[in-house]
């Protein structure tokens, strides 16, 4: 699988050596108005004060991109809060949070291409900087309620058999958002839709800026690590707007939300890691991103048979 | 999993600090007198011709190793050659190879303690010289036949189950290589045997020398890192001679070796790579030796929801 992760590298940056020496991953935060549903196990406040713990270097994703030498960005997309302009955070909000999507769309129009062009322009903006590989992140309390609708609509899957506990809902809870889902898929008139308007009906802003991350990354021939459910279910949504979205993404890890395989499967990808993971803020795209830089490690420096002196087979 | 992996290595280390920062990784090379079987894809020769190459530090391991600041110790345990004492390899030859143990047990009583002597002393040495992580490889022309004979007998599955294509043998070698190892292991008289005398009579040097390894790791109190087929199949007869075995051995990656998964399960190990690797010379081993290095940083330096002030659940 090295072996094909360098030509897949190769084919993206256009040269037969690969190099992703250079890398960073970007993490969206947004909140969402499906949280008044009581959907999640944590309050919605929680968002702001992970961004904050982003902000302070004191997350997974900080120790994980300190210790393999990425470089973080954390965007606020769509936090339902205000930060110190003075954070080393990006200052994008598109709202404060969506709507609840079981009573209206979560977006509109205007902000929806709002979000897919700040996903857009950090791709050109990395590109600029000499980022040879990106990898994506995301932070909002309330989204895999958003990502499991996501997928239950693109993949025509019932919404029971994608829907998980995301932070650590118990059962009845679980119970609470599938009915939820169910009943919000019908009130958005979800069958009709096509992808960009699922997006907007039912997604976030953090999900559409990974949308927008991805569409850039195949006009920027950039690679793309992505990591979890929630990122996973972005792609989905970018691959069916762009047939190309395949061909410049690396699937990391495999989540611990179910939903994240038949995601997998859809797009084709083969996750690597299985650490029973479910952080979302990257944390997956970071070890897999090392591991990509081994594998170009390994292509540049190790001997052929030939060079070895050894045998051919019998 | 990596919380888990953290606790784990507390425990073997006795610390609720555990460190890995000083790792090793030993590859032990031998040769197989069931070589004259045709039972592998290529010579015999290769086994030599791969220690020089781990000597001249072009093989994937040792662009693992230098990549990963991990150190490696490559050991002639029983390869049927000479080599220049000037080399950075240890000469700690049992045999110039085992005997073919489709006619006769590969090993003697006194070759079979020799090999496990040399697994313990180099954990003893290890532990002397402040290693904190042990990994294992191997290097040995046949030793899949070898290792799948010891998979069936030892947990008592059809040899066709456990079988596969070793560097890769076509189909009719593969029917062969089947024959081969449910002749041998009726020639031998395997039902009979305890798991000393199954390493004995159908084992190899280097499978011997990382049973001597786990054995010495559990009485050193030093976690272990396993790689592929060959060196699982080694625990799992070590693990049945000493239950406390599994407590001190870590998983890595899942071996493109069909055999490897009943190991695990055996072990009841979970490894958390797929890459489709099928070297054995401990790279899977170095991959994972760095996830548990991150690990412990991740411990080390993450803050807590308390000391970030992040909410409790709702």
């Amino acid at each position: 699988m090295l072996e094909e992760y360098i030509l897949k590298l190769g084919r993206i940056q256009m040269t037969d050596k690969p190099q992703v020496d250079k890398k960073r991953i970007i993490v969206f935060a947004g909140d969402h108005g499906i949280t008044e549903e009581g959907v999640s196990a944590f309050p919605s406040a929680v968002t702001q004060q992970m961004v904050l713990n982003f902000a302070n270097g004191g997350a997974a994703i900080n120790v994980l991109a300190r210790n393999y030498s990425i470089d973080v960005t954390v965007v606020d997309v769509g936090v339902n809060g205000d930060f110190d302009k003075a954070l080393p955070i990006l200052h994008l909000k598109v709202a404060k949070g969506t709507k609840n999507f079981l009573k209206e769309d979560a977006m509109s129009e205007e902000q929806l291409n709002a979000a897919l062009k700040v996903g857009k322009e950090l791709v050109i903006k990395a590109k600029s900087d000499g980022i040879q590989l990106l990898g994506i992140g995301e932070m909002g309390i309330g989204n895999t309620t958003s990502a499991s609708a996501i997928t239950a609509a693109l993949l025509q899957k019932p919404v029971e058999e994608i829907t998980g506990r995301g932070t650590g809902i118990n059962d009845s809870q679980l119970k609470h958002k599938i009915e939820v889902i169910q009943q919000a898929l019908k009130n958005r008139d979800i069958d009709s839709a096509k992808p960009q308007d699922l997006l907007r009906r039912i997604g976030g802003f953090e999900i559409a800026a990974i949308v927008g991350v991805a569409l850039g990354c195949v006009e920027q021939r950039l690679p793309l690590v992505i990591d979890g459910f929630i990122a996973t279910a972005a792609i989905a949504i970018a691959a069916t707007i762009d047939t190309q979205v395949r061909d410049v993404v690396f699937a990391s890890h495999k989540s611990q939300e179910k939903g994240h395989r038949y995601l997998l499967e859809y797009l084709q990808l083969k996750a690597f890691l299985e650490l029973e993971m479910r952080l979302g803020e990257g944390s997956g795209a970071a070890i897999a991103m090392d591991i990509l830089d081994t594998a170009t490690t390994l292509y540049n420096q190790m001997a052929t048979f030939e060079s070895a002196h050894v045998s051919k087979k019998a």
